[in-house]
């Protein structure tokens, strides 16, 4: 879920999934994408602790664009808008390069471990956010149950988004994705 | 989430879950299983491939259930109360035992590994709810959208269940937590 960087960090991440997806992510090294990225190894661990962190460094940046969007959201919203505009912000960080999104959803969905690793960070994303709505006095379960809410509909508009070739941003799909849980919920 | 058995396998299923407890996930060993439960090592791996399989043994029954339910519920009913009835027949199942569900809660919640295995296994019930939803005719996202708001409202039910000293019964909870959701989305 990285951004796109123009510096020495965006082209190891762009290396990175390169490689990861001609080779295989097990068969890549850090030497290999220092190499195809024209930079040292040195400076690949100047910005990441390991190969697999490059598929994760967004991680951090994408919760906090959630929970800062949640933190200063005018007091009256209603939970679920609170989140729903939360995860369109955080979204809009992944919009920046929507072929890095794809290439880094393939590699994640060829390797369990890594599967697992981003169910960990996604269940932190939502357990934040459940968090930073409890800090607004949105009490439990319904902070968990609106916070777990706005992780699906993130995920649910991501799939789409990676896989449509329409001009829909991700952001959009995730208005869309709570106006139609809305109907499912209100006919079930 | 195994559910009572008043067998070997059952008692074998007490005997880690108190070992787990008393000693740790990761001190714990085998041996030390069967010898607490009474019966050979030889029988421990009639029931289970290792020990991390005693906490993981209930997912599949768990997730026949839910599948089950989707495939058999009303061809007209809304995809959402068929889910909800779904994890409410699954939520029966580990209703049999409020003890074991909440000592298994606190040996994963002291695991990161187990974290995460458990996360892939409400992932997979969350797909294969999606994927009998589909085979109703269900289109996507719809289908995902409410098979993993299923998924959310089993868990936010469980957390409810498990810290609960009341007599409030896990599906029950299930309802409740669709209620409120349905009032949550209404206003956000």
């Amino acid at each position: 879920m990285g951004r796109w960087k123009p510096d020495a960090q965006g082209r190891l991440m762009r290396a990175a999934m390169e490689l990861y997806a001609e080779h295989g992510y097990e068969q890549t090294t850090v030497v290999d994408i220092a190499q195809r990225a024209g930079v040292t190894e040195r400076t690949f661990f100047r910005y990441f602790t390991d190969k697999r962190e490059v598929l994760f460094e967004g991680a951090t940046g994408l919760r906090e664009v959630v929970v800062d969007s949640i933190v200063s959201a005018q007091p009256d919203l209603p939970p679920m808008e609170v989140v729903g505009t939360a995860m369109a912000a955080g979204a809009a960080v992944l919009e920046e390069n929507r072929d890095f999104a794809r290439k880094r959803a393939a590699v994640i969905a060829a390797n369990p471990g890594l599967q697992e690793r981003e169910l960990l960070k996604l269940a932190s994303l939502a357990a934040e956010s459940a968090a930073a709505l409890r800090d607004r006095g949105v009490p439990e379960p319904a902070a968990t149950l609106v916070a777990e809410t706005g992780v699906t509909l993130f995920r649910v508009a991501f799939e789409k988004w990676i896989a449509d070739t329409s001009s829909d941003s991700f952001s959009q799909g995730i208005r869309s994705a709570l106006d139609q849980l809305k109907t499912l919920t209100a006919e079930g």
